[in-house]
């Protein structure tokens, strides 16, 4: 069933039907496109655009097929070829259900502003969905975090061991980059929550539509002050597709470092059998399967943000054809982003942590060279010199397979001789690991009472 | 010179030496790097870190060193060559003008923390440069559409002529993309906005730092609540690039209508002559080049964001010498952005608007055909009835090479013929141009009373 | 079924085995699975690794379990649910087929290997499907030019029209970008036409399996040089997509200008009902929408091609499950690719080509200023001295609202004066639209006879 | 300058004529612009369009203007403001040299044509110094792999330890990764080398250019068979561009395993000093610098790559302005991988490898599983039994902290009961990690014989 055809004499080829239909993907927004119909008819009755009681037949029809269609959806029955797209489909079966008057709802609407409305009423739905997942994330990560802050581990750059701090000071890293995520689904909502509905084909219509009515009725915080804009824009959809694409990011970020971490050259964790699988002919793997997956798909999200702003770049206003475009990606995002923020936190709360491994990955490689440097500037030498003090003392005790802590006194001596006496307890208390964590006790920094606070603070970001 | 060596024997390769240089392009970042060591060095010395009296020196040094360098910039006379990042130009400079105390400065800091600062302090001025050049931007569309709420020119949808609306209504659909990526500027503005400053390499520092000093002094929200994040976020610059990206977008949009406009076929405006180029075999060519190479740019700023998200992707924490690569794409999509904003407003105010072709188009090619099926909806006939209605009127009337107003009542008779009685003076109005676009007064439409009453409140957008 | 598992003590989480799931989009693998299974058991029982009986057993199994899968998967009766992915589906069909003997399938051989020359065999396939389509591509268009060889329309730079050619010469352009994707296709099987089989998980195995002879079997030119190169390649699939990308761009450009074309304000041409759909609310329209479509799918690959890539950005050897991101974005495009080529030949073939408005449109707007330029280069004036009298002369009739062929002696004389003796009858020749495009006679240039000779040339390419 | 103007009334702004201007960038073309003008002014003499002595004075000042402009810019003198673009540049000079006659040099010729010319011209080049760079660091791998062919280290597969092999066969992956890379600029190089030259601005010329003539001279195949498709086609610089994106994503996987083996974790190399740098402020730092450029620089040629298949998309026929920004990201990739391919062998040259750790690593986490499951197998135990016994056998010795050479009697009687015999001779060879991997002896498998006949069969790809 087509929506148009009096003008035409020949039929469409049907590859290219095939190829122009939408319904295939686009029934994801059924029960969106019902609902802004629902609304639209409510007002064309309110109005007396169409009588009250065509409205009426309308509405009881259109929430009777909302029910029949989600169960044959449900139940795998639906014949999605029988329409080239979800507008089409709804008002076919309507027509089926209530007559010739299902062809009332569709006064002063286009598919044009309907399709902007679908798409705006389910990713309100699916960014409220996303904000409570990555809620529910940090929300793990924090507890996890209170856990750990006692735990201690190297702080790496560069892949290179650089200075101690904790496991849960770690984590909180990866809680902060999604509580922005979270702010920036937050901020797109605002832009999503506009009403497009009454901008018709584009120029708006002739009939006396309340725009605010309808915008009211769905939840938005206003109808769009542009007809033309409204049905042309879909920088709601890059938005959404930019937000997710930098979680995305995060959690490639954090992917990589479970994928280390579970490495034998690591072991800091070890992944519950569950967020793992073997290997077919290698009995012993026990790969990250998640955390690869998690990491690959980072791809796929970004590859559906730069679709979506190739295919819109250079289109003339006001509705294209090129927009139809803007669905799949988006939905595939979409269900790929919801999926992981199910996942992940229970690939993080089933985890092994091995204490012992990393605090002893912490103790070796000179991970307090920071902290005599800082030691020998407190002491008043100038900052490069003291840095230079210790490059050498580190050249000298990794050429003697020690660790600083493991210098002696005579070590000591000549190291620093003619520089600043040698006080061996102020030595030894700096260079132990635990203290050096703890010093860190900047604003942010990995002391272990600065991680309890910060965990304290953040716990009021869930009292809702 | 290098900030580091101690631990060295062998020297570093000359072409590696080029190879890691940043200096050639963090130069941008000279005026927020020593303004940032400036708060840390007052920092330093209020909290009895370093003395009062070296405080002084330093700071008095670095204003000094500041202008200095600021004039050598200008005047191409600052020897790039001679350090590799901004960090070391600065410190061997600083070092020359007051001596060893200089080497005071970086206690408590790292490279790390600093180029995390200097990134910030940078793009919070561009981005409110930036959304200062939107809103001037905003101010010229909505002076053109309040000069042209009566311009009637045809609508377009798939290319095609669709219903008719005018231009100042076309204008404000640009006006109210532009100001959503004015609001995303601001939105992302809050989370350029926290200091890192005190971050150290990764995990701060045992130096009794005042971050929140620091922060304030340098006009920050507040300082960054972990360090870990605070040195390997680069998310704000992925937000600035997609927030950058969307208004190309935009004005890729834009500039493929102007360059439409101003082809021979439509001849809707003529571009003055600052604002095109000529052919070197073509004289009587006049090329739309700054819509051209604006449509152009548009891969450019998104190629940039695209980059950095394959550039940050999979990096474990904290820093990562990859992260070197968040500058040069990023000081280039500034650069274009600003310029654009600077030329585009003035090629539009230059540019002849050709309202009788805008006219005429919009009265050829039975732009009022939706007017007589919402006539025929708002009759009573369903509105899929009218649809098919009209088509046939559109067939028979192009076979007949005429525009609808042009039928006759004998047309219009066996058109309607056991449908509606005909009322010619009735349809004689529906069909006129004016009246069309007059009777599309929903909220948002184009008709001339509704596009006036949208501008009128817009304005108030530029009170302050 | 799990095709490992020992090692593995609790049990995977159902959500994590969906979202592990590879089944539903490698099901199109299918025949290559087992095609490739077919010459590996061959193999096996040739080097005596299994018995003769054995893979005589296996090899009847698997032919047999083949058309079983092809009919229930057409049938839309094959529960992709019962299998994490189509290896682990055959083999496990094939034990309730033929008993444990089927165990010894996987001999020697690790889903890495298998999945990688899976991959090879459906992208040779698929590669020389898309190269015939391409062909047959290029035939339409050759024919069409063949029949618009002397139908002249303007040449456009910059969208303004610049010098006259013909329609035949245009779409000849479009016949040699495709000429280049089919080679660049073909540059792309040498490195797809390489078999990786024997590879094992990474370091090839302990059998002694003849890698040369099932490479022969399966029609590729030879087996890899390194097994760890063999499973963890994947650049034969970006090869693909960079090159399907390609040919997406090229035919976004001329779907760009089929959309011009057939707008009101060009004319050029008249889609086939069958390839244009109309609009719900504007029954005149007629919406070019499969190119619309194939514009904005032109995101589509090129988002495949930049996922892969950033997917496999900065993975270590060898396999890793990122890698399992290779196919739904491949998939997608070919079947994209495909249909798009297999439609828009149709498109071409049955739109009506307006010679008037096109040579009309060829008439206006000066476009013979070159020919009068090089003429009077001809006649020693220096170019750049020629090119800028033609600029005064376009100039003089732009005002007087003329072409220059309308100009008078009287005109002339004034352009002329000082310069060169006016020639009336040579100027009205040479400014004639068809002498002027007969007179680009150059290799390659728009002259009738020139174009005739380039199709009569090309048709050589189409024997075989 | 301008080389158009005649038309213009009005000048061009100032800031629009920065932004317009090429020259900053194109001067890159410098050589290859007269190289060009050289060929084309000798044709045009030969052809008598202009006089022998016109032609020989025009090719003497050029000769001479290419000498002086290539040591002004060499030397920094050359003024950039001074012209729009490379070519009128070189004209302006031409003419200050050897008068009005310069003016000739452009008879038959279009910015158009000359720009892709210069483009193509200068990507040959380019393309030639790649390749050869591209042999030069095979040559590297392949030597680097020769002294490694008995180093055995552990291979892996989802960052987990898998099977044993060796640091020369791994090196040999990337050795054949490379050589597809310079096959693939190998093939770009058929579709660099065509002539656009004399395809005007998009429809030849009226003059009598000899188009083969000028190719020949050139070095080209052969001149391209339609001039809309010379002056309007660049995917030879797409096609280089994803080339070139495919080795950097090479280059950008062994970086990340450099960055890992570098790591105190892996420990299997220590790069040297001159490809590392320090921190400024953890002295015992030896930061993989080179190698975290090189995977983070991969994002910018990819980024390139984007960014011209965004400004590509959509363009009609023939030039548009939207094509100048072919040049910045192809000149930057250029740029950036050539300083790669520089320095990435040296770092490898230099390295220092820790053989005993990788074999260390190697006998650690049960690499020699396979060989056992593979042993079985060829005992007559279906594969997939066989890997489930051996499961169960790690599983066995993980528990007692024990690899599985070091299992006893006892151990090997209660895993193998009712199976199999147990033969300890056998099992201690099969289980001995050189053993492992010298039974790999398949094609391209890690067996040290296979490894070097490998190597010294490609030695013959360096003989010319």
């Amino acid at each position: 069933m087509k929506l148009w055809g009096g003008r035409f004499e020949g039929g469409i080829s049907e590859k290219m039907d095939r190829f122009n239909a939408s319904l295939p993907f686009d029934i994801n927004l059924l029960e969106y496109d019902i609902e802004g119909s629902l609304a639209h008819v409510k007002m064309l009755g309110r109005e007396g655009i169409i009588s009250e009681s065509e409205a009426e037949k309308i509405i009881l029809g259109l929430k009777e097929l909302k029910a029949e269609l989600l169960e044959e959806l449900e139940k795998d029955k639906l014949d999605l070829s029988q329409a080239e797209d979800i507008h089409s489909l709804v008002e076919m079966r309507l027509t089926e259900k209530i007559g010739a008057v299902a062809g009332k709802l569709h006064t002063g609407r286009s598919r044009n502003d309907q399709v902007a409305l679908d798409m705006r009423l389910y990713l309100r739905d699916q960014t409220a969905d996303i904000k409570a997942l990555i809620k529910a994330f940090m929300k793990v990560l924090l507890e996890l975090a209170g856990e750990h802050t006692e735990t201690v581990m190297p702080g790496y750059t560069h892949l290179q061991r650089a200075q101690a701090l904790t496991f849960g000071h770690h984590l909180l890293a990866y809680y902060f980059k999604l509580k922005r995520d979270y702010e920036r689904f937050e901020d797109a909502e605002k832009r999503i929550n506009v009403s497009p509905l009454g901008s018709g084909a584009l120029a708006g219509s002739s009939f006396k539509l309340d725009r605010e009515f309808t915008a009211k009725e769905l939840g938005f915080a206003r109808a769009c002050e542009n007809s033309l804009d409204g049905v042309s824009d879909r920088d709601f959809v890059l938005e959404f597709l930019a937000v997710a694409s930098n979680l995305m990011l995060h959690l490639s970020r954090l992917s990589e470092e479970i994928i280390l971490w579970n490495a034998a050259e690591f072991s800091f964790i070890e992944l519950a059998d569950q967020y793992t699988t073997g290997s077919s002919i290698m009995p012993q793997k026990k790969n990250p399967d998640l955390a690869e997956l998690v990491r690959g798909k980072s791809g796929r999200v970004i590859g559906s943000l730069n679709q979506l702003m190739i295919t819109i770049k250079g289109l003339p206003l006001a509705y294209n054809k090129d927009l139809q475009e803007d669905k799949e990606g988006l939905f595939d995002s979409v269900a790929t982003v919801k999926l992981i923020l199910e996942l992940y936190p229970e690939m993080l709360k089933t985890m092994k942590v091995n204490k012992e491994k990393m605090k002893k990955a912490a103790e070796t490689g000179f991970l307090n060279a920071t902290e005599l440097a800082d030691y020998l500037a407190a002491e008043g030498i100038p900052f490069r010199k003291a840095h230079q003090i210790v490059g050498k003392a580190v050249l000298f005790a990794a050429e003697k397979d020690k660790e600083l802590e493991q210098l002696n006194l005579e070590d000591w001596q000549s190291l620093f001789s003619g520089i600043i006496e040698v006080d061996q307890k102020k030595l030894k208390e700096i260079l132990a690991v635990e203290a050096a964590v703890n010093s860190h006790a900047t604003k942010g920094g990995p002391a272990f009472k600065e991680t309890k606070r910060v965990i304290a603070e953040e716990r009021s970001f869930f009292d809702d």
